[in-house]
Formats: C-alpha cells, sequence, structure tokens
C-alpha cells in the first residue's frame, strides 16, 4: 500500500473527501468520522462486530457466486472478507458506536475495505470501485438493515461461546473441586449476617456451584433466538432484490463458517425492528452477574477476617465491578431494545456493544478470579472450628432433648457471661458434660434425618 | 368471632401486646405492625404470596401426618391453610412487604393466623396455642428461610399462569388474527422513521406476533427454575429438623394441590441464598416489557394521524407506563438478587412483590389493551394507499430497468417539485406510462424472486 | 346520599352507564374503570396526586372567581375541593395509575366528584352537572395535561416535606447523637472488608452523617422546579382558554395554601412535554438510597457477631429493601422521562405514582430504622478494644521508629505464629515492651499531626 | 529511553517480574497487568482519571515540599506529574478499569510512572526509586484510598467543565436561535400523537431550550459536592501521617492548577467510603440523558414526512443511543456506589469510568447533534400550513361562539366526509365562511387573553 500521510481524493453526495492512502476505506467511511465525533478511539465498533461482518460478508459472497455473481468478483470478495474475520484489517475500522442506529456506516465501511482489498488483489485501483464494486457486489443481496443485526447475532453467539461460557465453565469446575475439598469442614452457618447452624463449608460452596451452573443453563437457553439470522431480509423484512433461498443459504454458510447452529430467522420483520433476542441474552447475562456478586461477596466476607485473610479481595472486588457493569450495560440494552420503530430498531450499534462488554468482561472476569482467588482458596480450619464451637447456635440441638425454654436459657445466660454453652449447661445443672458432648454434634446437624 | 374493637393479652420476647379479637393473628404479626410502619395499606405482602403460604402450610400438614403428627392436628391445619389459599382470610394478614428479609413475619403471621384458625375449628380459644402451635405444628419441619422462598415460587408460577401468560396469548392471538386481516393490504414501510420499501400491514403485525409469540417462549423457558421449591432446606439449607424425604413430598404434595410441576430444588443451599431465578423471571418479562413498549408505541403512532386515528391511544399509553414499570422493577429485583449473603439472601419480601407486579401489570394490561384496542383496530386503507402511492421510496423499483443514477434523478426531481414519480419520470423523458406500470408494483416488492 | 347498591344511570359518549348512588364520581369515572382492569386496587392513583389535586382545583376556583365565576359555584367548588385535599372523599377515586397516560381520566375523576359533592351541597341532583358543571365549573381554564403535572408537583412537595425531609432529619439527628456519644471509642478501621489503622466509632458514624446531610442537601436542591407549576398552560402549553394572570394567580394560591413556594412555570411547553423535574427529584433520591444501603449494609455487619449483636438486622434488611426498590423505581421514572413526545410526555401517572413511592419509603424507613435501631446502637466496646489490640494494623504506627521492613517482618511473624504485635516485636528484639507502648498508641493513630 | 523489546527485572513481593524497558512503570504494575487480563486495551483507566493524577502528585509534591520534602526531588516529582496532567505519558498507563477496586494498583502505576520519569530527569536509573521513590516520595502523605478519589473528582469536575457544559451549551444556543427564527410559524400541536390546539413552532421549540438549560443547572448544581476533595485523608479517612493543613493545602493547589473551586472535603470518612457525589453527578447526568432523548426524538418524528425530512435523522439516533448509554451507566454507577463497605468504597474504577463517559457522550453528541442537524433544521412552513388548516382541533376557537356541541358536530362530520372544517360548517348551516374566516384565527390561539 501507499506511504503513510498521502491521501486519494474521493467523492460522496456530498462532495470531495480525502482518503488516507494507507486505508482500505473509501469516502463513506471518511464521512461518518466527520460527523460522528462522538467519544473518541475507545468508543469504536467492536472489533467481535466488525468480524462477524467478515464472516457474513463471505459467506453472502459465496451464495451470491451460486446465484450468478462472476466467480473472480465472488471469491475475491471471499479473501479479502476471510481477513476481515480474522482481524487482519482491524486497523481499517475507525467509526465508532455512536453513528447511524442501523449501523449503517460500517456495513459501508465493511463494504468499502473488502472491495478494495478484493481490488487491490485482483491488481485494480483503490477508490475505483472497479472491478468490485462495494455495494452492487460486496453488499449484494443486502442492506445495512439485515446485516448489521446478522453481524450482532454472529458476533454475540461467539463470544458467548468462545468467551462467556468457557469462563463459566472454569469458575465452576473450581467452584466444584472446592466444594468437594471442603466435604468435611464444618462450619457455623450465617443468617441475617448472624450466626445460625451448621452446614459443611463444601455445602456452602455448593451453592455457588449451582449458581454458576444454572448461569450456563440460563445463556445457553437464550442462544436459540441468537442463533435466528436477520440476513436475506433486506431493507424492511420482505427480501426485496434478493433470491428465494439466499436466506437460508446464507444462514446454513454462516453455520459452516462458525460451527454455531445458525438458522435463518422464521420472522424478518421482527428480526429488523426488534432485538428482543440481544435484550433476552443481556438478562440472562444479568442474572449471571447477581450470582456472581453474592460469590464474590460472600468469599470476600468469608476472608476478611480479623486475621482469617486467605483469599485475594482484589479478585473479589474486581467481580463486583463486573457484575455492577452488566447490570447497568443491561438497562442500557433493555432501554435500546425498547425504542424500535416501525421497520427498524435503531439502537442496534448500542446494543451490540453493551452485549458484547458484558460477555467479555463477564468471561474475562470469570477466569481471573478462578485463577488468581478461587483455585488458591484455604479454609482456615483452626477459625472455623473455634467460631463453631463457641457458637451459641448449637444450643439448638438441645431442643429435643431438654426443652425450647431451657435451651434458649442457656443460649441468653451463655452470651450474658460470655461463656460457653457447654460451661453454661453444666452449671445451670440441665445436663452433664458427656450429655452434652452427646447430644450437641455438629456433624449431626447437616441433613434432614 | 368476637366483635371489633376488643382486644386479647398475648405475649411476645419483648413484652405484653393487644391482638384485635376479631384477628387470627397474633402477638408476633401485632408486633411487626409496630416495628415497621413503612408505606401503609398498599405495601402489604401481595396476597398471592399469602394464598402461596396457604398452599404450602396444607401440602406440610399432610406430610407431617405421614411422618406422625396427629391427623387431628394435621387435619385442622389442612382445612385452615385452605381458607388462606382460598383468599378467606386475607384481611388478617395486615404486614408490609418492608419488613425483615427473610419473610419471617409473613411466615409467623401465617402460623398465627392458620393456628387460631385451626383452634377455633376444634373449638379451643384463640391466642392459647392449644391444641394447635403455631410453630411446633404449624411451622412444623420448617423455617421462614425455606418457607418464604417456597411461597414466593409458588406465587409466581400461579401468577405466571395464570394471569401472565394466559394474557400474553389473548394478545397474541388477537395480533395474528390482524395480521392475517391485512394481509392484502400494502402499505410504504418506514425505517429511520421515514419512508422505505412496501410491505403489508400484515406483516408488519407479523413482527409483533414473533414478539409475542416469543414472550411466551421466554417466560416459560425460566420457568423450570421456578418450579424448584426450597421446603425442606430449614434454616440454612441443610434439612435440619426435618426428615429424609420430607422436601421431595412436600414438592409433590404441592405439585398436585396446584397441577404445576413443582419438584424439590436440587440444591437448597442456592435455593435460599440466592434468588436468581427469580431474577431470571424478572429478566423474561423485562424483555416482554421491551416487545409491548415496541408494539404499543408503533400502534400509537401509526394511529397517530392527521386524521387517521382508528385505534386508542389511551390503551397504548397504559400499556407503555406498564412496561416501564417492570423494567425498573426488574432493576429492583437485580439488586436484591446481587445482594444475598452467606445462607441467606434478605431480599426475598422485595424481590417477591416485584416479580408479581410485573406478572400483573403485563398479564391485565395485554387483556386490557387486546379487548379495548387492538381488536377494533381498522386499517384505513384510503390514506393507506394514498401515501403508498406518493411515497419516492417506489423508485427502487425502476433501477434494474434505467439503473441507479436517473431513478434518484427521478426522486429527486419529484421530491423538489412536489410531484409524483410516474409524473416526473416521463417529464424526464426515462420512460412511458406504461413502462411505470408494468415496472412500479407494489405488490412484487413483497419478498424475495 | 343515597343507599349502597343502588344505581343512577348517565351517559358519556359512548353510551349509558350504571353509576354507584353512594359514589360522587360519574359516567367518566365508572368508563375508565371498565377500560382499563389493570392491577386492582393497590394500583389506585396514589392519594397524595388526589389530595393536590383537591388543593389545586380549590386554587383554580378562587382564582376563576377573580376573573367572573359565580361566585356561589365557586364558594361550592372551594369547600368540595377542600373535602378533597383533606382526604374526606378518598373512597370516591377509583381509578388506577394504569389509565390514560396525561392522567386525564383522574383529572375527569377529580372533576366529577368535586362537582357532585358541590351539587349536593347546593341541593341539586348528583349527576345533573347542575349548577356545577365538571368540565365547565370545575375544570375552567383548565385542561388534563397542565392540572395532571401541576397535582404531581404539589403532590411530590407536600410528600417531600412532610415524609420524606422530617424522616432523614431524624435519621440525621439519630446518627449524629451516637457519632458524638462514640468519640472516644477507638476501634480497628476496615477497608476492602480486611483490618485497616485505626479510627473511632464516633468518627465512623461521622461519615454517615454526613452522607445523611448531603442527602437532605441534594433533594431540596432538586425542589425549585418541583415548586414550578404548570396551571396555565392548558392543554398544549400556550394557555388558550385561560386568562393573562391566571397562571401566576393559582401558583401564588397553592403557594399560600401549601405554604411551600410555588410559583408558575416560566416555561409551560417543557412543563407538560418533560417531567425532568420528575426525574431529577427521583435521582435525588436514588442517591439517598445508595447512602442508606451503605449506612444499614455497615450497621448490620458491623453487629453481626460472631456474639457481637447488638443491633436489630431486620430494620437495617427493611431499609435495604427500600433502596433497591427506590433505585428501580428511579429506573421506570427514568424511562417514563424520556419518552415524551411532542406537546405531551404521557407517562404522567406512572412517573409521580414512583416519585411518591420512593419518597414514601424513605421517609418512613428513615423513621423506623432511627426509632427501633439506631437509636439503641450500643457500642460492643469489649470486643472493639479487642479486635483493635489483636489488629496487625497497628504495626505502622512503628515505621518511623525502626523501618517499614522491619515492622512488616513483626506483622508477618505474629500473623503466623498467631502471636501479638508486641510479644513478636519484642521476641525478633527489634525493641522492648517499653518502646512498643509508647510507639503504638492508637489514640495517636487518629488524625494528622 | 531504551529499545523496544528489551527488559529490566524488578521485584515485587511476591517475586521477579520483567518490566519493558521503554516503559517508567514498574513492578507493581506489571503484576496488575498478569493478574487482572480483563477486557483488554478499550477498558484502560480513562485517560481524564491520568491526567487527574498527574495534577494531584504535582499539588501533593509542592505541599510535601512545604512540609520539607528535598526541593530536588520535589522539583523533579512536579516535572514528571506536569507530563502525566498534560498527557505526554499516556502509553505508560497500561492498566484497566477491572483492578482492586481501590485503584490501588493505578496509584501504584502513577507513582512508579512519575518515580521513573524524575529519576531520568535527575539521571539516575529507572526501577532503582532512587533518588525518588515511588511510595516515600511520589506517595507521601498519600494512601491509594485517599488519592483515587482525589483524582476521580478532579476529572469529573474537569470532564464536565471542560465537555459536557460547553456542549450543553453549544446545543441550547442552537435551539435557542431556532426558537426565535421560528417564533412566528404557527402550527397543529400534537399530544397523544394526536392533532392537539395550535402553537407556534418557536414555543415547541422553546420546551427544549429550557429543557437544556436546565439540564446545565442541575449539572452546575452536583458540583460543589465533586469539588470536594479527599486528599488528606489517607488510608481510612483520618489522616494518619499527614500533617495538619496538608489536605487544606492539596485541595487549594489543585484548584489553583485548574481553576477549579476545589476544597478538602469537610469529612473525609464520607469521601473514602462513599460516593454519593459521583451517583449525584450521574443522577444529573441521567436527567439530561431523558431530556436529549425527547428532544432527539421529537426532532425525528417532526422531520420523519411522508416527504418532509428536512432534518438528519442519523444524529438524532447517535444522540437516543448515548442517552440510552447514559442511562445504563447511571445504573452502574448507583450499584457501585450503593455498596460501599466500612471505611472504603470498593468500586471506584467502575464509578468513575461510567461517571466520565457519561460526561463525554453527552457532551460530544451535544456537539455532533448541534453541528450537523440542528443548525440546519428548516422549517417545511407550506406542509405545516397545510397541515395545521386541515386540522380538526381549530374547531375548539368555535366553542364559544355556537357552542361545544355544535362545533363537536362539524369536527365530527367534517372527519366522516374527509372535507375541511370550513365546508362542513357553511353546508351545516351554522355560520358563514366570513364569520369562519372571523372566529378561526390560529394566530389568535397561542396565549392567555
Amino acid at each position: 500500500m501507499a506511504s503513510q500521510n498521502s491521501f486519494r481524493i474521493e467523492y460522496d453526495t456530498f462532495g470531495e473527501l480525502k482518503v488516507p492512502n494507507d486505508k482500505y476505506y473509501g469516502a463513506q467511511t471518511v464521512r461518518s468520522t466527520m460527523n460522528f465525533k462522538i467519544g473518541g478511539v475507545t468508543e469504536r465498533m467492536p472489533i467481535p462486530v466488525i468480524k462477524a461482518f467478515g464472516i457474513l460478508k463471505r459467506a453472502a459472497a459465496e451464495v451470491n457466486q451460486d446465484y450468478g455473481l462472476d466467480p473472480k468478483i465472488a471469491n475475491a470478495i471471499m479473501k479479502a472478507a476471510d481477513e476481515v474475520a480474522e482481524g487482519k484489517l482491524n486497523d481499517h475500522f475507525p467509526l465508532v458506536v455512536w453513528q447511524t442506529g442501523s449501523g449503517t456506516q460500517t456495513n459501508m465501511n465493511v463494504n468499502e475495505v473488502i472491495s478494495n482489498r478484493a481490488i487491490e488483489m485482483l491488481g485494480g485501483e483503490l477508490g475505483s470501485k472497479k472491478p468490485v464494486h462495494p455495494n452492487d457486489h460486496v453488499n449484494k443481496s443486502q442492506s445495512s438493515n439485515d446485516t448489521f443485526p446478522t453481524a450482532m447475532h454472529i458476533a454475540a453467539a461467539i463470544e458467548v461461546h468462545e468467551v462467556l461460557l468457557p469462563g463459566l465453565q472454569k469458575l465452576h469446575d473450581a467452584l466444584d473441586a472446592k466444594s468437594k475439598e471442603f466435604a468435611q469442614i464444618i462450619k457455623i452457618g450465617r443468617t441475617h449476617t448472624q450466626d445460625a447452624v451448621p452446614l459443611t463449608l463444601g455445602q456452602e460452596f455448593s451453592g455457588y456451584v449451582q449458581q454458576v451452573k444454572y448461569a450456563t443453563t440460563r445463556i445457553k437457553g437464550a442462544m436459540p433466538r441468537i442463533y435466528e439470522l436477520a440476513a436475506g431480509g433486506t431493507a424492511v423484512g420482505t427480501g426485496l432484490n434478493t433470491r428465494i433461498g439466499f436466506a437460508e443459504k446464507v444462514a446454513a454458510k454462516v453455520a459452516a463458517l462458525t460451527g454455531l447452529p445458525f438458522v435463518t430467522a422464521p420472522n424478518k420483520f421482527e428480526a429488523l425492528a426488534a432485538h428482543d433476542a440481544l435484550v433476552e441474552l443481556s438478562g440472562a447475562m444479568n442474572t449471571t452477574a447477581c450470582s456472581l456478586m453474592k460469590i464474590a461477596n460472600d468469599i470476600r466476607f468469608l476472608g476478611s477476617g480479623p486475621r482469617s485473610g486467605k483469599v485475594n479481595p482484589t479478585q473479589c472486588e474486581a467481580v463486583t465491578m463486573v457484575a455492577a457493569q452488566v447490570m447497568g450495560n443491561h438497562v442500557a440494552v433493555t432501554i435500546g431494545g425498547s425504542n424500535g420503530h416501525f421497520e427498524l430498531n435503531v439502537f442496534k450499534p448500542l446494543m451490540i456493544k453493551n452485549v458484547l462488554h458484558s460477555a467479555r468482561l463477564l468471561g474475562d472476569a470469570s477466569v481471573s478470579f478462578t485463577e488468581n482467588c478461587v483455585v488458591g482458596i484455604q479454609a482456615n480450619t483452626e477459625r472455623i472450628n473455634k467460631l463453631m464451637n463457641e457458637s451459641l447456635m448449637l444450643v439448638t440441638a438441645l431442643n429435643p432433648h431438654i426443652g425450647y425454654d431451657k435451651a434458649a436459657k442457656i443460649a441468653k445466660t451463655a452470651h450474658k457471661n460470655g461463656s460457653t454453652l457447654k460451661a453454661t449447661a453444666i452449671e445451670l445443672g440441665y445436663l452433664t458434660a458427656e450429655q452434652f458432648d452427646e447430644w450437641v454434634k455438629p456433624k449431626d446437624m447437616l441433613g434432614p434425618k
């Protein structure tokens, strides 16, 4: 490519534009960078969306070839699209999320980049639109209105499968291992942040395991709607300017390229005008955030001493911050999702940005939390035993033997005097030391009889 | 029962209390009304929770009888519990949502009411706790910590099945009928709130149908976790003070009583300490709220004239207000759900209040919207035709015949002159009137070829 | 009034309606109850809105008399309106929040009740609209579009002044008293839920005092926009069908009746079409909810034992549930506030319902929390001292004397051996017992030097 | 500096670490990058926080010099800190937001960078900590716990003053100019998305002007708490290890450096443990988001044709997406703000990230919207007149002349026949053409009489 700092002149309907010679994008992309100076580089369209577009454009080119597109052109598009899908051309996508709500400008950015890269491969001149035209060829049988939601679903599905679910699985397995490791450690339970009857540390962790297991169930449960692709709906959902079968074939190609069970959306009007599927997925992640908040909070409090800290609270802090972010993102997705009008929802970039953000943060945080905290959790058994044996709640084991009233009196007296249940019980003359040891066995308080 | 305005004296651990003689509740309920003066009568524990407690207490009494509870006592409990379940004793549950976060006081309120009503049936004295003790008998093998979440799940499941799903089904069917009724009415589409290519009004409504259909799918998808009952977990999830099999039997009885597929929760620690299942259900309702917001917004805008209004926008307004409330409720549920600590989440009353609120509002609003708006929607075909025929977007049909550039020039010229596409096209000499009629057929623009 | 169960026949544009004879409302109210069966009695328009309408209608009648309304009619309206304002006619307002988004039906409900009550006072026949017509007289110079937002602001301002601010003041004063009471109790600080350097319990509580003080500042800071009344804007904000000066006079009357500094809104278009002022007030309450969540969480954790609980965690639980509700309500208000269109926001009933709910809950919960928890908090000084003296964080006091490295070694060794800093320091030979006592004085660690 | 790809070896308490030779950061920063692999480069600590740290460290060095710090060291720190404040060392801050919730690692990153840059200026060796030690000198009299919240407030205040308020002012002025430009254009109002009585387009825009004006008022109203700085509170708020006066002097220096009225926080315990001030500011931005959502929605609908579009809806789409994001961010900030514990809130990086995000997006979007949409709005007076004259709502002007009943009949008949009010009125024999023209004057319907 040409040296940096040099420009080529291109045109759009508003006039002449300078396009950097070392960039594959064209006039429409440059125009967008001028019209939407909102938020700077950190606000760029997420790379997973760009990669998903690469997959879609490749699939569409294959299907278009089936329907008659010149194989030379189709092949060049496929190669260029593959490079986009592989992330080789990331620097050529400068547009921010805060653009047209249909994502039109990013679709055009993709069309321009693929067209120019294909032209380059075929020995043509950048910006000439020959022999590969960004609209007529790269965008053939497509519209921003159906490609962008298709890319949203592809990107979300990949992020879920590559980052979110593996992260949760890793966390699940580590918690499950800890639950088993701690199966014999009896501790005093806590309800209302106060002492309660005993359970094992393994039982306590088994609750976390269940939460993460169900998080996975919930996210998987949302995926069938995500696997539905809008491609083939074109501008309003009717499929105008596509061929019968195009929609189904594109979905099948995308499924083949990604290994994920994508299908064509059964109703394209819904697929363009509403993005309930993203709200649903965001909702599943919101529930996951609640689960992680609970788990991380427990772990930092359980390790909070005094002097008992054997966990790394900073990882818990990162996890709970991520959870709060995911809950906030979910509200943004919800508001965006509720505000579609007629044939088009125009909060698309906002919605996918937040969904991808949540998926990535939850997945990454789960891995970080697992590796840097969960796997290293050690039970401070000495202190656990001490707290359990000091606990007045064990008195409940005496109820069936000496009655509720006497048991309660023991607990109250012990509390007032700061002494142990055993000493107090004996002192009050309600039982012998042997009886106490016989009747108060935390090990017998861990399940039904 | 005794006359109003007279009191009986009862006691709790803090001292003497006056209990109205015409009420079945007792000292602990009175104490709670004194300690939690927050919000007034509209803030009372929702009746569906009270009824669900009736079902649970009846089921528990049956199972307790299996395990040895005196049949006379068990039967009296069952009868009294049935009255609670049937809503006959609603006036005896004065407690507000803003109480102990475990719902302990409402569990005690239920125990007191059932105990006193059973005592009354057996000819005993109210407040005597004989022969039916609120704790020893009505609450046998139970704890607030497992009964309240059990009642939450029963209440939510019933509200979903009796109010929410039927309401959505009714709306779905009405929209579906409209979609079919409007199958032949071609209209101009609208994207970015601007004219777009045509579709049928039936196609447009089919998107709404799909949204409501999926709303039902989403809600049903959340139910398996709602059908899991915490009963049998008692204070911390271990099941201390229950018998082996108690949990399973209670769930089976509740299932039999309600006709819903309740099962015992596979992990009681999760079932007490987290309420992810309610966050999940709330999330499904949040997505439903997005769908209804979109549909109601469209319908009010489509009927917004000038002079075209044949819908009742006030119903749309009620629906969109309900949608906003459900989204807000969802955040409250999310925050409550994320803040459990150790063995107990203490945001239980808040969570179930909001979940029930959302379910009821969505269900009722769907019915109201259907009956008072959707079924009466009439297409103003004259205006629809006029707007379509005036639309410049039909020019896209000329692209394959005269090329994109000429087509665009026709549209621009027609827009500038305020004239029709047809007149402009002929005037510009690009085609004949016959060609225009031949090529520009909205009917041919409704799907792929 | 006539006996229950009998009806009078009235008419609206849709036909004949049965109106209960013992009710002052009329046909339009009955019609609304038929068209909006959403949510049941707990969802009725909040009583503070009804009372505010009473104030407004009274003020408007006074001003209308100034502009020529027959004094006999005006006076009857004023008396009837006063009864509404005093809550004497609450049973005559059956409409739910989920109605027309402009609150039109509640305005009509008010007009009907006041008209009929005034007619009754003047010896006329209910439903005859003579001599006091609900529209021509009670609603004179008014529209639902300006009366409902006026009633919203009046209701919000009164609830803030009568419930919210006094509740916060009470909490502030109780926390402040505790902060002073605890001024000399030195405790170990906690950051990251881990031991930190010391502070006094009084200093810790002073942070809460500051939070509640600023909560009051924030709420008061939102009030100037709440004091602006829409009355006089009529249907779209122009003031059509009012007289010059009407708006200003009504605001002045309302100010006189309430003792609050109401003024006429400087821009009526904004006052009808947007309710940013309610979003702002809700935002101030949202911040307050954060503050109360922090305080209540701290207090329950500080009293969470083992064995140290001298606070009532159930009050903390009620407060934190209220906080979560307020945060959820705020999202509902935000969504409603963002969705106005053109000359009218039609999420009015939703918005005011949630604002009043938050104000009442925060105010009531503050009082309940104060009376049943804060005032009774006692410091467990024995345990506080023990934890502080055992804390390894006091080692930081040695840094300037023996250097960071040796100090760190003392802490690590003490932690490993489970022994005290003092014993370890002496054992390691870094200092004498006297030096330790000289250098490690928590009292000297409470501020800058 | 040394060539890329080469490393120096440094140590932290966990062992040896490779630090890139071309970077000023040190071991603790590298450690954080290893422990917190969450979210990638787009998730880095926002640059405004880094710059704010530069300002703070410079101010602290000046004050420390006053209290005795070696002037050579102090001066080198100041120079290095200035470079950080000017953004010259942005590449040296690789840490992500999802780290320790106190921001400790970013504080250490700043200390390391400033220390090494100062060392370099003084001819020392990077990583040697001599003669400028990151802790002993750069962080002198400071703790992460007070520096990070100080940097949060400085960063927020600067972003508000440099981006948010100027953006809103620009938007305000453009809307105000349009309001004046459109002062004479009478249009039909719209309530419930239906025709209503007339107003001028200028009046309609004046509502938007008021909303933006109050947005500014609200944001400014939140600033006094933002201007309060935590610096001087050190680890728990007591100010341990600082000197009397340090806090006040640092705040004064920061005020002098920024030109903003910073003061030392009156209560440092609140300033470390709660970040209500950020929740409050976020709330003001949330209200602003509602305002912008309303305005942008109106403008896109007003320009939505058919054929009337003279606005650029894509800018409206960007604005409404930004609004949704800000509302979501606000929930994240709220949740973070409510979850502080004891002496420290550990959601600091999350909170400031979202606050800065909202401020930047709102400010930038306001400018983009103004420049690319608002200033170019043209009234389609021809269509506005046509719609107004066709509107049946003008019939309300006849009420005082021919009575409500006849007027209503005219409107209904005209609606049924699709004819004009005037023709219908004459046809019905209710008035003459002259009377109609005399009585129905939209110009007379724009205000009170």
